[in-house]
């Protein structure tokens, strides 16, 4: 049987049954979405041990499910029922920085913020920043095409992803993408690869690129007495034609929950908090501040200021990041990932809360309110079914919302499981069809990450 | 018959079967590698013309060669014997250019510096910039994933691809990316089309992002009496952690064709030119110009200044640009487009010399020397099979000096027909048949551009 056969075949100390430690490696973020007890969990220390494991999953037909830190939140890395769960936490070598060529090689298993730090050590930057970047890891990072707070100005971790290694699902080992600044030679299975949730390929090294080391941010924090005018207020910087190295949106309730879990002192005059940086260099930098908070004053902000103390503005970011543990805190929290136009962003707004009053649904918000992408996070108290009908309820109100104003279902969490309806809603079935054909080609035996992302 | 069902079923003036007017579709610019003539030449205005084209072809198996201007270098819209030509230049409409959310609508055959010129009336930036932008178009770009001069800052055509209409080779019309800053539903299939070289759908439009309109540029010059120096300049901007806009480089047999053909008064006191260029706002902009200087300098340049005046600055970029039409005024060219890494470049440069002399074949230069994207130009008198021979094998010889390098065969040209062979050294066999199995599933006929890209 499979277990005995990757016994033989791996390192004694590779293989979990234990069914204590196993209960760490069921699910992911998404406790809303369905998951199962696995046969085994896998915890390889090299692509030569992950291959062994998809021959072996192959010969038996065993489904295979690949998984990070777990920090996902669309259930893209929930077991299912007697598969084996692969987890990358074992293979956590930064294997090489290159300062001239501006580019980094590590395993999946590498935390967000291990790799950050690594290369601000030698003057360079690694800039996709999920708010889970104290605890995701690149490897996950790249099979969800993470976002985060940077990318309104920087782009999204698939942008900085030259290559990988990758374990396919006909068990072999190859090199996809490059290590040179440019390059067209065949297909992009790299970028086909990044976003694919483990379907396609399992990800045993991955070739990134780096930035030099940018200039510190200046942040201009505003205060808004209602979502739209905020929504409002992220059209305004857009329109004068500014590029913010951040342009995030938190809420009151958000802040709430943070300053209770964390005392951080947070002062609570507002409704909705609006947080821009810029990080241009020099005089222009200082012009492009002073643009965003005018734009902040234009839309109705109650309050605006360009902050002066680098403490209080990290704790404000700080209370971005902290923002969904703290909500879970308070009952488990179905979280939305929706993308709209930036025109539609005081739209999409103020829908969310006409969804809030329909389905009597706790919703709190934060977004990446520069690009647009807006998470709206569903509360229900803990064992109150009828609650949790009505959030799910919502949820799905929010989705067509959102697609209804010209946006996409998952603009950077994945589709995993809590999205698969609103995928097929999204794309047309012979786009669903491409889905499938490249699917079944590239995972002839149907083991990779099987019943995820598309049915 | 085909001809007869598209001249039923399609407007009568969409077809060319005249054999002086299909002359000018056989091949791209890439004349050493081989054509045939087609059956017809079909010109669609519509997705639907084309999706109406593409279900007659399945019907009978014929083949379809899609192409924009025909600038390509790699063979890639070259004519196969008794196939069906798709030009797209009368599908030349700007649909859509929208400042607020930075993107542009367009159809496959409008002209790169005809979109670039809509955008900076309405002070937005289409980055990508082939040396061919006057000419090619940017379904051709996008097919082909072109780069540019730009690149080494901005990335290439591929970075600002959105989503695109494309007709499938199951003659499906779909929808595939969108019009959001961000998105992760489903598989990257516009990343998957963007270099696909019609080998995988037709593009009938294309949603590109756009940037506001950028400072204006500083021109950095330096002279080098080797090929070797310029290479050695190039890496010490790289380790200086500057990210100029430009950095070209061209020899000395290009701006003398170049001048022989144009008359510009260009001043050719140097075996090589570096054109570095710098659009960062500012005295921070300032400052890194004098860095590209000093990098100069450092190098070895026997001469360097920063360009005070705008119109002898133009006058070198646009040397640079015409060096491949100048050329192909004294010979048919053969057109190089490997990549190396930056640290390989003062080698690949003189290994590409030895190269010259080994094979007796003239071999001029010009780079995106910033990228490590090196174009050298194998020139071969008209009509002499013996020389025609000699460059063959220099062509090869310099791919795999590329490949142990740790290069790439194609850095933006793409590869078509010449860069087959190369591409099977590039890639491990099964990288190789995962194109395949994805071309098999997408192009369920076999008739999307057969026998390009991929055996």
């Amino acid at each position: 049987m499979l277990v005995a056969d990757l016994r033989a075949n791996l390192p004694a100390d590779r293989l979990v049954v234990d069914p204590a430690v196993i209960e760490r490696y069921l699910h992911d973020e998404a406790e809303w979405a369905p998951f199962e007890s696995p046969l085994a969990v896998l915890r390889p220390r090299t692509a030569e041990e992950v291959q062994v494991a998809v021959q072996l999953c192959a010969r038996y037909g065993t489904p295979i499910v690949p998984r990070g830190a777990g920090t996902g939140l669309s259930g893209g890395a929930n077991s299912s029922r007697d598969c084996l769960v692969v987890a990358f936490d074992a293979m956590t070598a930064i294997k090489e920085i290159d300062p001239l060529e501006r580019l980094a090689v590590v395993e999946p298993g590498v935390v967000n913020d291990d790799l950050r730090r690594a290369c601000a050590d030698l003057g360079l930057w690694y800039p996709p920043d999920p708010a889970s970047s104290p605890w995701s890891t690149i490897g996950g990072n790249v099979a969800t095409n993470a976002g985060g707070v940077c990318c309104v100005k920087y782009g999204v971790t698939g942008d900085y992803v030259l290559g990988m290694q990758v374990v396919t699902g006909g068990g072999e080992l190859v090199r996809l993408g490059r290590r040179t600044r440019k390059g067209v030679a065949g297909y992009d299975l790299t970028g086909l690869m990044v976003g694919s949730e483990g379907t396609l390929g399992l990800i045993t090294e991955i070739t990134v690129r780096l930035r030099p080391r940018r200039e510190p941010e200046r942040t201009i924090a505003g205060y808004f007495d209602t979502l739209v005018d905020a929504g409002r207020a992220v059209a305004a910087v857009a329109s004068r034609g500014i590029t913010p190295s951040a342009l995030e949106l938190v809420d009151r309730q958000c802040l709430l929950a943070v300053d209770a879990w964390k005392n951080m002192g947070l002062s609570v005059d507002a409704n909705v908090v609006l947080l821009g940086r810029v990080d241009t260099a020099g005089s222009v930098g200082d012009d492009e501040a002073r643009a965003v908070r005018a734009a902040f004053d234009e839309a109705g902000a109650t309050w605006s200021a360009q902050s002066t103390d680098q403490a209080e503005s990290d704790a404000l970011f700080a209370a971005r990041r902290l923002a969904y543990p703290a909500m879970e805190r308070l009952g488990p929290v179905l979280t939305e990932d929706i993308c709209v136009p930036i025109r539609a962003v005081p739209d999409m707004l103020a829908r969310i809360e006409q969804v809030a009053a329909l389905r009597d649904t706790t919703i709190a918000n934060i977004a990446h309110a520069g690009d647009g992408n807006l998470h709206p996070l569903l509360i229900a108290p803990r064992e109150d079914d009828a609650a949790r009908a009505r959030a799910q309820a919502a949820f799905s109100d929010i989705i067509d919302a959102a697609l209804e104003l010209g946006g996409t279902v998952t603009g950077e969490h994945g589709v995993g499981l809590l999205k698969m309806a609103g995928l097929a809603k999204e794309l047309q079935p012979a786009v669903l069809d491409m889905h499938q054909s490249i699917k079944r080609g590239l995972d002839p035996y149907g083991i990779l990450n099987p019943g995820k992302v598309v049915y």
